[in-house]
């Protein structure tokens, strides 16, 4: 038996991983499964983005490039970035990264001492919290409550929760998996908090553009937040491009060049190739990207009511992100299920519709006396969404 | 001013790139550089490995895979070192990675505790001693010594550092940058070490497959030592994708499993139709995979001959790696020049030869006496060699 070295007791995971094993194998015995539980896209990427890589493969960009990426491509992304943010960025702001993930434990590693307190929301994604916990650090939580119209960011839980050694925070906003988002002035107050408390931030914004209505904002934006804030940005949702692997880290040029050192040391650079088709993707005709959204629309739309049609479940409406989590206390209540596994696995066996729950998002807080889960509409059609959920409905009132 | 983290003040790098932008930086003022400093093939990817990537493209392999790649990659990838290691690896030992070098702080934060001793080659690929106290622990070097016909793994200098805090070795046989390479022997010895003194190990096999003559070995094949050994393996150097990215960890299945969860938070995944493309590389016609280790071996000679003729230049002929080691000494005397930097920039101004020195790949040991430098020759052409050595030639004798 290995010893592992002591770190590893401290890493998390995404469970969620489990629940796409446990509906494949119930698929594979010949079950229809209604997948739910993907955050994946089952869209082609534009066909601007494929052609501009294939060029590019064609032309012999097949060798290393730089550790950040090619300067063409981060000073695409800094000149978009500003344009949506109002920032001042340029290439020397920007490391593209393999994915969107990598920034989250690179942002660690550049600014967390072992000790340090890092807020970070719950429910949430999970890496957060493990690669907090991963690199010697205390997650501290801080949570968003059910409002009238969505979920609402809880600022006093943040700032309740805020000590002489809470040093980063972690803002997702627009968030997995609630579909929330900051108001102008909640922003506003976070922002004072940061400067109060001298803290950096990561802002996870995977999900900035996947957006059907009004116009999404940053922490960013606000006076003093570009010299603390560190931008998760990923080309997979907006392009429909999870499995190519691209994303950046966009922030201070001081933290920009430790992000470098640590992608010399961690992946030497990103792939090359698929660089000029993010290019063509950000700068090219935007037909194929608004489908994407206007797809993902219509499957909100129809999920959405269906969920409010069933008897027992509330469901919110976002506008952004591709994910709803329903209040499902009624429902579970009505069919006598009293745990969040035994509601799961009763839909997936039951009527083949499997999905997350609240606690693939995080340990659950004490004050919590509801029950919600997470439905992600980015890997499913409209017409499995339909026939889904619709047994879903049926199996409700059964 | 930012206050970055404490581990970052322990992070290294390649100085290679700054030799890269000298290089580049002379050369965009109009001068001729030969290109001898990179570790970069200027040599096409095999055209199966485009065709089958772009199909993948087309068939909608966009979306995430596993975590660890897609199955049958894995499998063939396994049933493919099983051939040339004489191991009994599954799919089971095998995650994919983002290129070779993940697996290097993977194997050391999966297995190096703080404070924990690591064995590991000076000269040598700088990332390990960088990677090895950025997460705390203590590196250790052992070295190579100057033989008849080649560098010579010095055993006395690894066995005499072994204390009982020592808990991994860093083996980079075939190596970077000496091209040496253990006997069978040596390798006998190594795994008789390892066992004695209950070591695990990261066995860098980036070049096993850049061979001219004979047959790559492994520590692996021997007794007892696929439960200790992790394999460093990358599509990058055989199949000239460099720019791809793409790579495996290869190992125990224990080992591999916390492999995939940090896979799990570090990436997500590696680049999904990019794995369809290394099917097709390692299984179709071999015939431009074997057309690029031609390519390389008609490089090597006519570097090693031409190096050899100037004098105060002793070069090897390593039978493997794209690199050569020659010692310098004697024509560093006789231009005058007395430090690595003096004499690395002479010849970049003077003759527009660029290349690192051993200064490159670690910090010299107080035993060393000698002079070397670093030449690759896998990203210029021959008529290039010829002419930028030609030219090193006249200068030596100016």
């Amino acid at each position: 038996m290995t010893k592992l070295a002591d770190r590893i007791s401290r890493l998390g995971t995404e469970t969620a991983f489990a629940v796409s094993a446990e509906a494949a194998a119930w698929a594979s015995q010949g079950n229809k499964v209604y997948p739910f539980h993907l955050g994946d896209l089952n869209l082609p990427t534009p066909s601007a983005v494929v052609e501009a890589s294939f060029k590019a493969i064609k032309e012999g960009k097949t060798g290393y490039c730089p550790n950040v990426g090619i300067p063409q491509l981060r000073s695409v992304l800094a000149e978009d970035i500003n344009a949506s943010h109002d920032t001042g960025y340029t290439m020397e702001n920007v490391a593209l990264q393999p994915g969107g993930k990598p920034t989250i434990a690179k942002f660690i590693m550049t600014l967390m001492n072992p000790g340090d307190e890092v807020l970070y929301p719950n429910p949430g994604y999970p890496i957060y919290e493990s690669q907090i916990g991963f690199h010697g650090g205390k997650a501290v939580p801080y949570t968003y409550v059910e409002g009238k119209d969505n979920f609402e960011f809880n600022i006093e839980s943040l700032e309740q929760n805020i000590t002489p050694s809470t040093r980063l925070l972690v803002l997702n906003d627009l968030q997995n998996p609630m579909g929330a988002e900051c108001s102008p002035q909640e922003l506003e107050k976070v922002a004072e908090l940061v400067l109060k408390h001298d803290l950096y931030v990561l802002c996870d914004e995977a999900y900035f553009d996947i957006r059907y209505e009004g116009k999404s904002r940053s922490l960013v934006s606000l006076p003093g937040m570009a010299e603390r804030c560190v931008l998760l940005y990923t080309f997979s949702k907006k392009f429909a491009m999870t499995g190519w692997r691209l994303g950046a880290t966009i922030g201070p040029k001081e933290i920009i060049d430790v992000v470098a050192k640590l992608n010399v040391n961690d992946e030497s650079c990103p792939n090359h190739f698929i660089q000029y088709g993010a290019i063509a993707g950000l700068t090219g005709d935007q037909t194929e990207v608004k489908q994407i959204l206007r797809t993902l629309k219509e499957r909100r739309d129809t999920a959405v009511d269906i969920l409010n049609s069933i008897e027992g479940v509330h469901c919110f409406r976002p506008n952004a992100t591709f994910y709803l989590f329903p209040n499902v206390t009624g429902l579970m209540r009505k069919k006598g299920l009293t745990t969040y596994e035994s509601f799961r696995k009763a839909a997936l066996t039951e009527i083949g519709v499997s999905f997350c729950t609240r606690l693939h998002f995080g340990r659950p807080l004490t004050s919590e006396t509801n029950f919600y889960i997470r439905l992600a509409y980015s890997g499913i059609d409209v017409a499995d969404i339909q026939e889904g959920l619709g047994k879903l409905k049926a199996w409700a009132e059964s």
